[in-house]
């Protein structure tokens, strides 16, 4: 471990118990910026960073947008030192179902040294651990090792829409020459890594309607075409026999990684450790690829959500009016996302029954997949940083989620982009009992402050 | 119209008042039989009846069952009279969605001479134009002419499992010559209608589980089979493309009604009164039949509820950890209910994916269909009745929806059964906003009425 990375985590140590205590007045916030209702309190928690950020003696500012705001802050700029830009979110999922949270996901709770609450991990640990690394560099050294851009915007998880539409206005502002997502995983805890790729993602609404009302379905059934059944057997011709998606044309632009680029990644999945962990079998996607390919670099077609008729306790013997389905497209790199929903819509279109209305509807927030070189100084520099603090050597891997922002925020800022994290497999981002270890608030902090020394010599 | 008609209808009119102050304290009970927080107020619903009928005059008692009890009530005995049996049910459908209902469910409201309020004709305003028939013949007469006995169940939307459970038990006190089933409807206000048969019934509930938890459809997407997927997958693979159901020997044990027998039935399908009052179109069901066929004399499966991961405001990018849907069949006459049950189970439990568990439960309350002569007494009888009240000749329908009881209760009892009641399409049974009329309350009172008297002579 280099004498700097040891001083850095001193630094954390010696004021851990403080970034322990924002993290968890962080996590209070209910700032779920899918559900109107929190708007008011998605607000309170960007004056909470904002004036964070302003103590911590960085120039703050927010960002009005559709949605909700955008918390923008930099330190004074030094034209003699290359400019950081660090994008984090402060928004989080929604946190049904309720009932399935051991504790209250508002309330963190410290199980095992691991702290359990909605965002504790996506994105307000990962966050906060960058926050904390820039004030405390700051206040320990009198200066930052470059100009710092802090980025945080607060609806990733409701598509990114009101920050998509101001960059091009904000461009000016954003300039720089690296640009940080941290907002990523690692495979195990003991495997330091940089993340090379992710995918896109473009998502939908599809409602159908049979009737007006609900209908008996004994007065009903075998006369009017059940809505349910459209929706099953349109759903289900999105995918073939093989697990490949069976959308005309889905697969056309993909542009493949070379032989090349694909041996400096680590493809590793652990099977074992997959399905102790989610109690799932790798058994979706395509059969032709391995479980790593499929999720990093094959596109998907997911139904996130699907609802029609009375699902509740006994029985109710209706044909629903309606049914609802909400889908979501996983994009490999060179897939545009406009044209891969369309092309599923049209699917969708093309096979709804007679006596059955659809509505498609395609929403903002698509996002094109992102790969970037391992031999950027940026990328570069992250890997120095996760390898000194692990004591071993950082490999690259790639990732299947999405931050729909990464292409136009790279594009925006003319950086090069690293994309990385503390996040691990078990963490259960987006579902109950989200958690994220306190060791790896303090790695985060370290990486970041290491990753800025390195950037800054 | 005969005198007897014309005395039953001023018989009526002299008590309309309280009689639709009764109907209205019935509809106030919010005897949801499917849901268990309600139990209390079916159990009130129950008193209730019971405590009218023996205001009547009638010999009353409750019988427990493992569900919701049966109100039984009789006449004095009199050996030399035709006994006949009269069944209803009290309990209710639940009725959610809650928003679409214009007036509260449980406070009755007249609009245009129609009674708005859940049960305001399933089945609590044919039970009460029964209930009322008899109190106010047997008062002005005296006595009634024929022995009654009245069977009114508090679980009919639940399957009816309580009472099936102990009618072998309850044999001796069901004898009957005749069994009245006032629990169905005309296709037309002016078309006086017998029922001659209606389908059989099976229901079940698929649980498909392919996680521990919830999973992001980004890092899992690709990987693990979407239970969303496996549940449109299997549920498509229930129908093919003529809309037969396409499971193995569904359709083996069908007893084919004779041309003799289809040609007392009238088939009449108004589809233009079927678009404008449902806004459906009649496309489901076999291609190689009409509408009304496929609802009266053809089987179907149908999809009553589906559900799977979020469907909410906004997005949620989740693999769902479990998907649910609720299935039943519509049988028709020859089917073993549950031989159909076992085939669609088995159909699904053959098709569930690697990666995918299915639990697949087949409830109780499946019933056969029931098919009945227009020969018998009782028959000859409603179908005078409604025609004298009509004052032209009335036609013989069946009906597409189910009372699983019936067949089981026609053994029970010794009876001869008849169906019939004076429900309308448009009544949204089981729907918001589900509405009976008036009129429709004082032509069941005369025609119930009537009905005894015509046994009786």
């Amino acid at each position: 471990m280099s004498s700097e990375t040891k001083a850095l985590e001193e630094l954390y140590d010696s004021h851990a118990k403080a970034i322990e205590q924002g993290y968890f007045d962080f996590l209070r916030f209910k700032s779920i910026s899918t559900e109107r209702e929190f708007a008011p309190e998605v607000r309170k928690c960007a004056d909470w960073v904002e004036g964070f950020l302003k103590d911590a003696g960085l120039q703050t500012e927010q960002w009005e947008t559709t949605g909700h705001p955008v918390v923008f802050a930099e330190s004074r700029h030094d034209s003699q030192k290359p400019t950081v830009l660090i994008y984090n979110h402060y928004d989080v999922q929604p946190v049904d179902p309720l009932e399935l949270w051991k504790s209250d996901p508002f309330e963190p709770t410290v199980r095992d040294g691991e702290v359990y609450a909605r965002g504790a991990v996506d994105n307000k640990g990962q966050c906060w651990y960058v926050l904390n690394a820039v004030k405390l560099l700051m206040a320990r050294d009198g200066e930052l090792p470059v100009n710092v851009k802090l980025l945080i915007e607060g609806e990733e998880e409701a598509s990114s829409d009101g920050l998509s539409r101001i960059l091009s206005e904000k461009s000016c502002r954003l300039q720089a020459n690296h640009l940080l997502i941290v907002d990523l995983s690692l495979n195990h805890i003991d495997k330091p890594a940089v993340t090379l790729g992710i995918r896109g993602i473009a998502i939908m609404t599809m409602k159908l309607r049979g009737s007006k009302v609900d209908l008996h379905s004994g007065g009903h059934g075998g006369i009017a075409y059940n809505p349910n059944r459209a929706m099953s057997e349109m759903l289900a011709s999105l995918y073939d026999s093989t697990g490949r998606v069976a959308v005309d044309g889905f697969y056309d632009d993909i542009a493949e990684l070379s032989e090349s680029e694909k041996s400096k990644i680590d493809f590793t999945f652990d099977q074992q450790m997959y399905s102790d962990t989610f109690g799932a079998e790798p058994t979706g996607g395509e059969h032709a690829f391995s479980p790593t390919e499929r999720c990093w670099l094959r596109p998907t077609v997911e139904i996130n959500g699907i609802r029609g008729g009375y699902t509740g306790d006994g029985f109710k013997t209706v044909i629903p009016a309606e049914a609802i389905a909400k889908i979501s497209c996983r994009l490999a790199p060179g897939q545009d996302p406009k044209r891969a929903a369309k092309l599923v819509a049209e699917h969708l279109r093309k096979r709804v029954p007679s006596g059955i209305q659809a509505e498609i509807e395609i929403h903002e927030g698509s996002g094109a997949a992102v790969v970037t070189s391992p031999d950027t100084p940026v990328v570069q520099a992250a890997a120095q940083a996760f390898g000194e603090l692990a004591g071993k050597p950082c490999s690259f891997i790639m990732q299947g989620g999405s931050i729909p922002i990464v292409t136009e925020l790279a594009k925006a800022s003319g950086a090069e982009v690293v994309l990385l994290g503390y996040g691990l497999p078990g963490d259960l981002v987006h579902a109950p009992n989200e958690h994220f270890g306190l060791d790896r608030l303090r790695k985060g902090f370290v990486t970041i402050a290491r990753i800025l020394q390195l950037l800054g010599r």
